[in-house]
């Protein structure tokens, strides 16, 4: 094995603070800031120091190698981009205030890349012409930009921040699915090996486009991301794609629909309390206006609308809440007191639990009337199913129906089944086996490198400090010197000794810094492995300490070589 | 040794070219365009690609270790950055339209680092507080952004490059001094390992400020910059930089100062003709109006005069050259005519040739009348003296007085002694050991480590392609199977074979490409050994053959390992 670094903290740029930065809301920011690993440059731009930089190249190396491992080709793409690819496919404008803008000295505009897809789909129609040219794979690791409009919680969301992002050309789906399998797996694998814990969950595109799409989600209190969690089979997903499933119920038994005065009751709240039922039993109808023309969205009277489900179902229409003026001059239109079965000028949609067959209490289109007994494809018809309400703790398992849970994760990867929608934009085809154009399909996978050190700080630290994982952290063992003369040199041999073996060593050599300190400064590192050379040092024995359980022991330079090179047990 | 990779050509996105790219102009864009190693995306802007990033990745690698080496810490600052620090210390303003500038969503104003002395600057600042701290040497390798006027050269001058910087903070100059020389044994074992031939250079230290500089220069013919060479002794520095010794004459025999009717000779050439003597015997004065105020220059009449390094010497102020007004209502100013011996209320710099003790024949300050004998020092004073001339080839070396030779040649590298200058700006001071402030003292260096991959295909190329050195070649041996299929599965073999012994191998097993496409490929990607499964593939040997020598022999599959793996001479 090589002879490894040893890197001496006298000489290290590592300033550690005692308390949490001001500023700092979650406990990676804290504690990164903290222990010297990263300094905040501006809002959301971040320095990354010597002990950062180290954590950052280890997760890179290991994303690289299983990225060369399925056979994808490193390639490096510019990160100041000119607008036209993205002008071609709209995202100059979708992207809106979050892609940063720039002109040139000639007034030409340019972007700073947030994702690359209209440069890779340009640069695969220049090189591959065959279809013998295909399958590929191109990926690279660059700093991306996106101007966050609240840069929060240190390197989690950066307005600067390093990613990993590769790119497959396939001619057929078959070949697309492959590629996004192979991802899947080296997904799991680089999380596996960073050590972090993670659920693969099902999304939406989004943005993006496409089909297919994954998340790798990392729980942990500091996530921007919900996602529900199956307790009894595999089934994970973003709360965002949840899906309920549409059950239709038999309605033979159910009574005709009948009015019942209801007087002041405009919201599900005075109704249920008037009639002594459950908000269950009652049928919102939200109404909104999608460009201009007013639908009605139809869930339980105990669920809320997300309304970002009910703008992307409309996407790229607008949606916007209906006010008081919209009522005007439309007797059909009762307010608090909508009903279904009285909207036949209004596209009704309506949340899959308002299955057919199943029966309501819900307005009558009359002020201060409601109807009870009103069944879905009975009294009312539904234009379209779609999935609108805020997913709960507990509802069911679109796979098994067990109740599902609810967590905070932060996104850590993300893979994409595009299709065609980026080689349409530039179509891009290479001559088929027939001597036939075809036109390529396309995946999109990321992941975030800086995000994943974080991630990795959230998931990795107890009330001290960090507790890094062994293939990322920023040395194998941290030698600690307590402060004489005897025990620094015995710190700065079995180092050497160490060092020699390959193995990856810190050592606290600092001169008149107190032994309480220095023991302290090593928890916050958070190094796996700490080695004291203290009050024994002049029978040369050293105290190994693991971090993560904090069990001690004494052993002999001679011992402690063995153990930390793996040589004995 | 640890396996090494097989990159197969039928899976790597590799796309040679028959022809130079129309908008080439030099050796490296040409071949690195042809070969498949780099793509342009936008004016000065380029794609690295797999064969490319390779290259790029081991510079990055070989800068990287000797970096470590020298104890320097790898960090990685931003590229965004904001504005305030570039105004504290005026280069906001100093770049010009170099600077590319934008806006985030909220206006606030930010740059793309061109280089970051302000930034490492106020790090050191926020990290060292104690001269225990110091010294301390950071560096990174990162993309840069300059928005050159004339993006050309292809990754020569790019408007995003790959760099390295480094910056040194001491507490002292002799510090500085040796920080400065761990850098410059850093560069010169850099660029010995690359293969990359070059010179050290006294240098300008231009806007960068500070004192000393030098420059790395790559003698090439598409070099920009133009360098003095003393075929004598070890002297070299830009031609902006070379020094001439003033020289004191003793002009004791020299008659008076006599005038001489000299009508119609208002230019250096029309006098000389008239008169019949050398240019070089005559003394050529131009104005020039600095700050609005006129100097006069004096230059030897064969000399051309540097307006750069006037510009440089008069900096901060501006420097024009007169026009006809100028000239009005000034008696003492005749144009065509101008004489130092009659500019009493003109500033009067001159070259150091025309040192003290030196005769010349010059303007007499009346119209068609000129002066000879005119003695400096003697009939004429001397304000300041500075090296203005434009260096020409064979101009004595400043160290040795032999003709010096001009090259061109690529600037890869450039350290400066910055001095106080930044630390100035942002009050960078430590604690020194009498409980005293110490204002630090910094270094700043860089490598440009995509214009390095430039200048090596600018070194190492002959009429059929690339010839890489070995260190930074994409792979060690080039496997090229002629094209049957039992030349294929041999050609696949000795590739497992040699990656099992850790020799990096690309080899073409591309279908359906004629042998001589692949032989042509192999001589212009330039990977320094070709090992061809050919015509004796059936006796299981291949043809060996350097790439820079062409020397070829025939080997055994075994002969073939044991020479590659270097296992046997």
């Amino acid at each position: 094995m090589a002879k490894a670094q040893v890197q001496r903290m006298s000489r290290l740029m590592v300033k550690t603070l005692r308390d949490d930065p001001a500023d700092a809301e979650v406990l990676s920011h804290k504690l990164l800031v903290r222990a010297g690993y990263v300094r905040r440059t501006a809002a959301g731009i971040w320095s990354w120091l010597p002990l950062g930089k180290k954590v950052l190249a280890n997760v890179e190396r290991v994303v690289r190698e299983e990225m060369d491992a399925i056979g994808a080709q490193e390639v490096t793409l510019p990160a100041l981009l000119p607008k036209e690819p993205y002008e071609a496919t709209g995202r100059w404008t979708e992207y809106g205030a979050e892609l940063f803008r720039l002109n040139d000295r000639k007034g030409g505009d340019y972007l700073l890349g947030p994702t690359h897809e209209e440069i890779f789909t340009l640069l695969v129609k220049d090189q591959c012409t065959s279809y013998k040219d295909l399958p590929v794979i191109l990926y690279q690791i660059q700093s991306k930009y996106r101007d966050e409009a609240r840069p929060r919680a240190g390197i989690l969301r950066g307005r600067e921040f390093l990613m990993k992002d590769s790119y497959s050309f396939d001619l057929e789906d078959e070949g697309l699915a492959h590629s996004y399998a192979l991802h899947r797996a080296a997904y799991q694998k680089i999380f596996q090996r960073l050590g972090l814990d993670h659920r693969i969950c099902a999304a939406t595109a989004g943005a993006m486009g496409g089909s297919k799409s994954e998340e790798f989600l990392a729980p942990a209190a500091a996530g921007e991301d919900t996602f529900a969690d199956c307790p009894n089979c595999d089934y994970a997903a973003n709360t965002e794609a949840v899906s309920f499933a549409l059950a239709p119920v038999d309605a033979t038994g159910v009574a005709a629909l009948e009015e019942i005065p209801t007087p002041d009751t405009p919201t599900i709240e005075t109704l249920a309390a008037h009639l002594n039922v459950q908000a269950s039993e009652t049928l919102k109808n939200l109404l909104v206006k999608v460009d201009g023309e007013i639908v009605a969205v139809g869930v339980p009277g105990d669920r809320e609308v997300d309304m970002d489900k009910v703008e992307a179902h409309f996407a790229p229409a607008a949606v916007e809440l209906v006010t008081a003026e919209d009522f005007e001059g439309r007797d059909d239109l009762v307010r608090g007191y909508v009903g279904p079965q009285g909207l036949e000028k209004v596209q009704y949609i309506a949340d899959p639990r308002v299955a057919p067959g199943t029966a309501w209490i819900t307005g009558a289109n009359k002020t201060g009337v409601h109807a009870k007994n009103v069944v879905a494809g009975r009294d009312f018809e539904v234009d379209a199913y779609v999935d609108v309400v805020v997913v709960q703790e507990g509802d069911p398992c679109p796979k098994c129906g067990t109740g599902l849970k609810l967590d905070r994760a932060i996104e850590i990867g993300h893979i994409f089944q595009l299709g065609r929608k980026y080689a349409d934009a530039f179509q891009l085809d290479v001559l088929g086996q027939n001597g036939k154009p075809v036109r390529v399909t396309m995946g999109s996978y990321g992941i975030g490198v800086s995000r994943a050190v974080a991630a990795l700080a959230e998931q990795h630290a107890d009330d001290k400090g960090l507790v890094w994982p062994e293939e990322i952290a920023p040395a194998d063992v941290h030698v600690v010197a307590a402060g004489k003369a005897l025990q620094t040199e015995l710190a700065l041999e079995v180092s050497e000794l160490l060092a020699e073996a390959g193995v990856r060593v810190l050592v606290d050599d600092r001169p008149g810094i107190s032994p309480g300190v220095k023991f302290t400064d090593s928890e916050l590192i958070g190094v796996p492995k700490i080695l004291v050379a203290g009050r024994r040092s002049g029978d040369r024995v050293l105290e190994l300490k693991d971090r993560r359980t904090g069990e001690r022991e004494e052993l002999s330079v001679e011992e402690a070589v063995a153990r930390l090179t793996g040589t004995v047990a």
